[in-house]
This record gives C-alpha cells, sequence and structure tokens, in this order.
C-alpha cells in the first residue's frame, strides 16, 4: 500500500482524475447504527456524482438484503439504484446457487437480510430464528440432524446461541458441507460510543472451533464481490475505482485482490473528521 | 516429551516405583457423557490405590462443583473422598477470593458448578440462567451496565447467547475487570459418537474476539490446580506424580508446569483401548 497523503489543492485535481468509479463501504461510513449519518458523508457523495463519478454501494453487512439496503439509503436520504447496491447477503445467495448449484437445504445462522435473498434465489434454508436450548448432555448428543444438508451459512443472527453452533458444528462434520459467511467482523461500527456491539465473525469463531474448519468468506475482502460489480456494470475497470472504507484488513486487501486501487481508507474512530476533510477536498476542486 | 514407550513386564515394575501419586482426569478417561464408564477405569483405579499410590481427581469440567464430582464419582462406584478431588472451579473460586480479593460482583457465563462454588466461597455472581435477546442495534448500545463488576468469568453454561457475548465483551471494557476461564476444551469427550457437543471453549473465543482481551485461563495447563494438590497434601512431590489425561495441550503442558513427570496421555479416540493397556499393565505387575 502506498503511504498515506492528505489531498491538497496541487494533487487533488490529479487524483479526482485518476477514477471514474467510487465503491464505498455503508456501516461505519455512510452512517453508524440505525441513522447516525456521517456528517458530510450525503453532501460528498452529491459533490462525487455530479463530477460525473459513477457511485456504487458496497456492503459486508448481513442484517440487510439488496431491497432493505435500498430502503435504508433512501430514508437516510441518499440516491440509490438498486443497481448500485451490492452486498454481501445476495452475493453470497447468488455464489451459491450459480457456482456452488445447491439443490439442498442450507443450515441458515442469520436473520432477514439472509432469509430474503435465499428466498429470491430461490434456495431451501432453515435455521432462523428462535432455537431454545432444551435437554442434557445425553439427549444432545441424540439430535436428529438432517441429511438434506449442503451447506452451513452463517451471517448475524440476534438468536445466536448454543444450540446454533451445536447444530451448525455437527452439519459440518460432513466434508461435503459448505460452510460459508459473509465476512469477519466482530463488532458493528457505533458513532461516539465506546460500547461493544457484537458481529457476525463472532458466531464463526466458535462454530468453526467446534467444527475443527474454517468457513469461506465470500463478502470483502473475496473478489466475488468485485466479480458481481462487474456482473452489473462490464465496462467497468477496476484500476478506474477507489474503495471508501474504514477496515484496513477488509476493504484495502479488498482493493487488492480487485486489481484497483488501494482507495481512501478511514479508521473509524478518527473517520467523521476524515470524511469532512475528504469532502473539503472535493469541494475545493469542484466547479459547478 | 520423552517418546512413548509401550509399558512392558521388563519395565512396569520400575514405572511403577516412579510414582507414589496419580492425578487422573475424569471427562474422557474415567467416562465419557452422562455415565459411560471406559472399561478399566475403575479396576485400573482401585488397583492403584492397592498398590498404595495416592489417587487424586483433577478435572477442567466447568458443569461441577467439588461435591458434585463427588457425587458422579459414587453414582459411577468411584472411591472418592472430598479431598481427594481437584476441580476447576472450585479452583478458579478459591482464586478468585484468595488471590483476586474481589469483594466486587463477577458476571457469570456459567452453570451450576460455578455457581455453587461461587456461593461457596462467598463471592457475589450475576449472569447464570437464561437471558433472552431483546431489541435492536440502537437499544443495544443503551443497555445499562453495572459498574461493580470485577470479572468476567466464562465456563460452561447452556444459556449462552447473543446478549451473553455482548454483555461479557462490556464489562470487559474496563481494564481492571479481570477476564477469566476454567480452560478452552472446545468440545466435550464422548463415548463411540462421533457428534459434536461443544464446550467452554467455544464461549470464550466470541467474548475474546468482542472484547479484543484473551483470558486468565486458571485450570490445567495453570499451575493454580497443582498449588490446590499441594494445600492438601502439603506433602506432595511433583516428581513423584503422574497424570492420566486426554490432552496433549492441557494435560501434558500441566504436568510440565507442575514440575512433574509428563504421564499416561492419551488420544481420546484411542482411550478406551489405552486404558485396557494401562490396565494389563498395571495388573501384570500387581501382586495381592
Amino acid at each position: 500500500m502506498a503511504a498515506c497523503a492528505e489531498l491538497n489543492s496541487e494533487c487533488i485535481e490529479e487524483f479526482l482524475s485518476s477514477f471514474n468509479t467510487v465503491l464505498v463501504d455503508c456501516d461505519g461510513v455512510l452512517w453508524c447504527g440505525e441513522d447516525n449519518i456521517i456528517e458530510g458523508s450525503r453532501d460528498t457523495l452529491v459533490k462525487l456524482r455530479m463530477l460525473g463519478k459513477r457511485v456504487i454501494y458496497f456492503s459486508n453487512n448481513s442484517t440487510k438484503s439488496r431491497s432493505q439496503y435500498q430502503q435504508k439509503l433512501h430514508r437516510l436520504g441518499f440516491e440509490a439504484e438498486l443497481n448500485e447496491i451490492i452486498c454481501a447477503t445476495s452475493v453470497c445467495c447468488q455464489y451459491i446457487k450459480d457456482t456452488l448449484n445447491i439443490d439442498e437445504n442450507v443450515y441458515l445462522v442469520g436473520s432477514s437480510g439472509f432469509i430474503e435473498e435465499l428466498d429470491r434465489h430461490g434456495i431451501k434454508h432453515f435455521g432462523s430464528g428462535e432455537d431454545p436450548v432444551e435437554g442434557n448432555l445425553t439427549e444432545w448428543t441424540n439430535i436428529e440432524y438432517r441429511t438434506d444438508v449442503k451447506a452451513v451459512l452463517v451471517g448475524f443472527d440476534a438468536h445466536f446461541n448454543y444450540m446454533k453452533i451445536m447444530k451448525a458444528a455437527n452439519y459440518l462434520r460432513n466434508p461435503n458441507c459448505y460452510f460459508l459467511t459473509n465476512g469477519l467482523d466482530f463488532e458493528f461500527p457505533l458513532f461516539n460510543n465506546d460500547r461493544i456491539v457484537p458481529a457476525a465473525g463472532c458466531f464463526v469463531l466458535p462454530i468453526q472451533a467446534a467444527a475443527k474448519r474454517k468457513p469461506t468468506i465470500l463478502g470483502k475482502p473475496n473478489k466475488l464481490m468485485f466479480e458481481a460489480v462487474k456482473q452489473i456494470y462490464p465496462d467497468v475497470d477496476a484500476t478506474k475505482c477507489i474503495i471508501i472504507g474504514d477496515r484496513l484488513d477488509v476493504d484495502i486487501e479488498f482493493g487488492k485482490r480487485g486489481g484497483g486501487d488501494e482507495g481512501v481508507v478511514s479508521k473509524r474512530r478518527r473517520l467523521r473528521g476524515a470524511v469532512s476533510e475528504w469532502e473539503r477536498a472535493v469541494s475545493k476542486s469542484w466547479r459547478p
């Protein structure tokens, strides 16, 4: 990765002309939590569009389907066509359907985002919702497991519990059962708040330990996400894209694997300031 | 570690005279699951006692207190005084009380074994039992956390769920709050059964990831366990002890840290055969 450089009036024109497409992460970059918009993020995207840049929303969040993302973007005042949204739930389900060709069931540790996309792709699934723990060790060794499970898919699931760790691990005893996840984020980005709200990566770890297998990560930094962009915009050129993200391990790594520029990545805690800087830099060069 | 050697008639006398105390792990060594006794284990201990060896039961299992262990040993036909039982729940609580001097609360991810020992040691605690998940991300960022929590203690808890990961991680934001666990077993040893029943180590991992902190492991291989033996039997000599266990990383490592012999450790899957061999070897040399 090139060293970070501040955008100033001397290099901003050159920088802006170096890309035509912006892949922008959402959680932690445009907003934090339910509806804490990060200052400047909306205006920045408006200005980028006015400069003729293509804006693509790009998220690993497993709680939302593409249409749920569009609703949230609209609710928070962001312009967004469905085609401008690439999200891990949709990309994962497309991969399960088209590449893995799964006709059998998927055991889902996940919530409405994955449920909606699995349904939309016609993939059979079960496991979502509550699964209360019952019994003792002897009874747990006698749980009936289905034999038609071809993948365990792990995303965010507020009902995550002991039963789900056990069931996922036991389905994964079958070496032909795929172990898939959208990503390994361990907490949600929050706004001016040092509380910890654990994310889906925390559910992958115990399943991985019990099953003694590692999952395939289908969201960023897997380049499947970039291939999904190419399917919608065949003319997109990775060398002409920048990525605005908040995680070095996920967003920058994705930038490298996609073959594009490493982009603008800000540490979340400093993001509010960083986006304001970024907006100021764009504003300076932007002459309507 | 010395290479493994089969005990034969030539070396058995020498081997038996090399120790006077046997530290024997329970789950996966004497029994698997609720009441599947491993063949030969009961007779072996009887014979060792008849040879004048001191037998100490020695477990990292976090589901049972010392007295619950004694009840189980008696139910399965093992001779056992309370003083012959060293278990992680009791050792952890003794450490919390005497060494950490905790007067504040312990947030417990655990069940009856820890509850009974915490109560017996007069340590205030909360968190056990069901903790149903409610609310959404915004509400989770506003959960009220107690300010009188000085330790998070993680053992086996069938009610483990998302709320417990979140609460444990948030109490651990306080750098003065201790993060403690009995051990990192990821599954219970089962008998003739390839099912996976996840154990307490699976609960430590997501809490560790969300809190970005590693726990202190107070059970084996921590030498606290051996110090607990010394408190009861001040004359015990580590170089005259052997350990019978089923985990190289826990039992052998413990043997090294305690300063004693590396002992007899068998891979669980081959344990039934191994214990029979061990019993046969002891029988050969045993002349009543």
